[in-house]
C-alpha cells in the first residue's frame, strides 16, 4: 500500500562547501532523478547559521532557515540529509531525525564513527534507513559495498589511505624532499589542509574512517579510542630518502586485521614496498583495500574529498533512500553484530620495522645494538650505516624481521640505554 | 504482510567450477547468512548435464537433477542461480524462471550482453529482480555500484580491463619479450586460457562485458554487434619495446565514453601512458576506472575470474535477492533507459596512434610518409627511426597526435601504395 505521493520532502542540515554542491546538483538534476526514482526529490528547508550570507550556489532564500527544530518538525520532510560535520549539533539533530521516523544521509564521520552503532539501532527502531557513504572516501563507494557487495566473504583485513591532506602532505615530502612543516604549509596555502591541522596530521581523521569501516567489514562496535593511532609529523626527510633506498613509499595507513579471533585497529605511517597497490596511490587521492576469504583483493580508488566527490557519495545515499521511502520498505542491511570478537592490545600487534638510529662513529657500537635486538627475539632483515657526518655522528638504519610491538618497544628501550648511541631517531612499521 | 517462512529456496543450474564454489559456500556458511538474512538459505535442486559424474564439492546426491523443468516449475524455488554459462540453453532458463515470478542471478555475460534489456524488463513485468554482478569483473563489485552508488552522477566514461586471459598475455609478452602464440601457449598450460581461445583473445569477450557495462553506466540498449572490436594477435614482441621505449604499457581496453550525445563502444589493444593506474594492472587482475561529472575517477581492481571471487559475486547477489523476496519486496533500481543516445560510428572515434611502418633503407621515403599524413590532416607527435636491419629494410614508427579514425583509414590506404613502403606492419590506439 503506498500513500498518494506527489513528492519526497528533503530536509538540508548544513550549506558549506559539501552542502552547497548537494543544493546545486540536487536542483540541476531534478528531472533525471525524478525520473529515476518515480518522484521528484523536493528541498524543502535548509539548515543554515545565517540566512543572510551569501551563498556559492543559487538557491531560493525562503527555503533557509535557522531553526532546526522547525526543520526536523516537519512531516513534509521524510529525508534529512547532514553535511553540518562535527559532533555537536549534529549528533543531537540525527537523533532527533531518527526518532521522528525520518531517513537520514550524513557524512558526518566524527559522529558515526562515535555513535554509528547507536544510531544504527534507534534507526531500525524506528523503521527507517540511516545511509553515511559519504564519511568514509568522499567519491569512493565504499560503505555500500562493504555493506551489500562483499557480503559472501569473511573480511580479513582492510588496508586504506583514507586521509587525503596527509598522502598530499607525504608525496610532497617524497618528491621534493622537503620538511614536513614545509609540506604543511604548502598543503595548508593550496586548501588541502586546514588552520588547525591536527585532525588530519595526528591521524585523528583517519581513525574516525577507520572504526567506521572496521565496525561494518567485522561486524564488531569499534570506536575511534580503540585505534591505536601515529601521526605523520615525526616523519623526517631522510627517512623518505632511505624509503627510496630500500624501495619503499611511506604512507599514513589505517589498518584493520583479523587474527585469531582478534581484530587489529591501527593508524600509522608505514613503509609500503613500491610494486604494491597502495605505494602508488598519491596525492589527495584515497584508496581502500579489502581482502575476503573468497573475493582476494579488491581495491576501491579515487577521490577521497571535494565538494562534488562527496556530493556524488550523499546524493546517491539520498536517491536509495528516497526509493526505500517511496516504497515504504525500510531496508535492513548489514546490522548483524557478532559476539566474541576482542581488539588486539597494541603490544600483542605484529609487525616488521624500520629504526633510525643516531651512534658515535667509533668500534663496537653497531654489535651492542644488534645484541639488544637479538635479546628481545628481534632479527634484522637488513642493514645501512652511512658514513659520519661532519658532527662525528653516524646514523644506523635497520629494517627488521616481523617481531612483537611488545618486543620492539623492550629492545628500544635497551638500544636508548646504550653508551654510543644517540637515541632512536626514527622507527616505522613496514607493511606487509 | 510477510508470508510465513522458514527458508528461501533456491534453485541452482549448473555445478562446474562456478556452481560447485556457490554450492560449497552456501552450505559452509550456511549459518552466518541465515543470521544475516533471517532466514536460512536452502539449496533444493542442482541442475546437472551427468547425475553420476564426480564433483569438486561434497553435495547431497539427491538435491541434483537433470531435469531443468522440474527445478523452474517447483513452488519452493524461488530464486534460481544460473552458472551454467553460454547462451543456450541458458537464455531459455532465464526467461523461464522469471515468467515463473522467481527471483535470478545470474553470472552470464553473453546472455546479459545479448538479452539483458529484454531480460530485466521481464523481471520488472513480474515484480522480481534480475541481478548480474558476476557477469562482469569477478569479484570486484562493480555492476551494483553503477546501478547504485554511482547514479548521482552523469557517467563519462567507462575504461576497463575486464578480460583475465588476454591481460595474463600481454603482461607475459612484456615481461618476456616472446611472441604472443608462446604467452597464449603458457596462458593454455596455466588453465588461464581455454584450447579455443578465440573468444578471449578477440575482445569477444570483452564486448560482452563492456556492453553490459555501457548499457548501465550511460541507459542504452547496448549490444556485443554495437562494439566496435579488435584483438591482440597481431602484436609484436617489437611493438612491447618500443612501447617501453617510449614510455607505455599495452594493454586491451574496453571503453565506452559519451561525447557530443554519442556513445562509443569499442575494444582493441592501446598504448597507456606508464604512469596511469591502468598501465599497472598486470597479470590477471581487472580493473574498471569509472569516470563522472561529481565523482570524476574512480577505479575498482581485483580478482576478474576464478571460483572463489565469482562465488563472491554470485552469492552477494543471492543474498540481495533473498532480502527482497523476504520483505516481499520488488527493488527497481536504475531500469531508465535514455532517448536519444546514438551509438557513435567507429569512422567517427578520434585518437592518438602508434605506427610502425617498415620501409626501403632509402632518402625519401620518410618525407613521403609525412607528406600522407599531412595530406589526410594528421601531424605527427613523435618518430622513430631505426637503422637498416641485415634484410636492408628499415622501420620506423610514428606516434601522431589526435586524429579521427576515418582520416586514419585514408593515411593507411595512401602510406600502402607509396614507393619503398613495405607496408603499415602495425596500427596501435593510444589512450588518454
Amino acid at each position: 500500500m503506498r500513500r498518494d505521493r506527489r513528492a519526497i520532502g528533503i530536509g538540508l542540515m548544513g550549506l558549506g562547501v559539501v552542502g552547497s554542491g548537494v543544493a546545486r546538483i540536487l536542483q540541476e538534476k531534478a528531472d533525471v532523478y525524478a525520473r529515476q526514482i518515480g518522484y521528484p526529490l523536493e528541498l524543502r528547508r535548509v539548515l543554515v547559521r545565517d540566512v543572510a550570507k551569501p551563498r556559492a550556489c543559487e538557491i531560493d532564500p525562503s527555503l533557509l532557515t535557522t531553526d532546526a527544530s522547525a526543520l526536523l518538525a516537519d512531516p513534509e520532510i521524510e529525508l534529512v540529509i547532514e553535511v553540518i560535520g562535527g559532533e555537536q549539533p549534529a549528533y543531537g539533530y540525527l537523533r532527533e531525525a531518527l526518532r521522528a521516523g525520518k531517513f537520514v544521509v550524513t557524512g558526518n564521520k566524527e559522529v558515526m564513527a562515535k555513535h554509528g552503532g547507536e544510531l544504527l539501532a534507534l534507526a531500525r527502531e524506528h523503521d527507517v534507513d540511516l545511509l553515511y557513504e559519504a564519511s568514509v572516501g568522499g567519491g569512493i563507494p565504499i560503505i555500500a559495498p562493504l555493506k551489500r557487495d562483499l557480503l559472501a566473504n569473511d573480511i580479513v583485513s582492510v588496508t586504506a589511505i583514507i586521509n587525503g591532506t596527509t598522502n598530499y602532505i607525504l608525496t610532497a615530502m617524497r618528491d621534493g624532499t622537503v620538511a614536513f612543516a614545509d609540506a604543511l604549509a604548502e598543503a595548508q596555502r593550496l586548501g588541502y589542509a586546514e588552520p588547525d591541522p591536527t585532525n588530519d596530521v595526528e591521524g585523528i581523521d583517519a581513525a574516525y574512517k577507520l572504526a567506521i569501516l572496521a565496525a561494518l567489514a567485522f561486524h564488531i562496535d569499534a570506536r575511534p579510542e580503540d585505534v591505536y593511532r601515529e601521526g605523520i609529523t615525526r616523519l623526517d626527510p631522510r627517512d623518505f630518502a632511505y624509503a627510496r633506498e630500500l624501495g619503499y613509499a611511506i604512507k599514513l595507513l589505517a589498518i584493520s586485521r583479523k587474527q585469531d579471533g582478534c581484530v587489529q585497529l591501527r593508524v600509522h605511517p608505514a613503509f609500503v614496498a613500491e610494486g604494491e597497490l597502495l605505494a602508488n596511490v598519491d596525492g589527495v587521492l584515497n584508496a581502500v583495500q579489502i581482502e575476503g576469504d573468497l573475493m582476494s583483493r579488491v581495491l576501491f580508488q579515487g577521490p577521497g574529498a571535494g565538494s562534488l566527490p562527496t556530493t556524488s557519495a550523499v546524493v546517491a545515499d539520498a536517491l536509495d533512500a528516497a526509493v526505500s521511502i517511496s516504497n515504504q520498505v525500510y531496508w535492513p542491511h548489514s546490522f548483524r553484530r557478532e559476539a566474541g570478537v576482542a581488539l588486539m592490545p597494541a603490544g600483542e600487534i605484529t609487525s616488521r620495522y624500520y629504526l633510525r638510529i643516531g651512534v658515535a662513529d667509533r668500534p663496537g657500537v653497531l654489535a651492542t645494538i644488534a645484541g639488544a635486538l637479538a635479546e628481545a627475539g628481534i632479527s634484522i632483515a637488513s642493514l645501512i650505516q652511512k658514513e659520519a657526518g661532519e658532527d662525528g655522528g653516524a646514523e644506523i638504519v635497520i629494517m627488521t624481521h616481523e617481531a612483537r610491538e611488545s618486543s620492539m618497544r623492550m629492545a628500544l628501550d635497551a638500544i636508548a640505554a646504550l653508551p654510543g648511541v644517540g637515541g632512536v631517531a626514527q622507527i616505522v612499521r613496514v607493511h606487509g
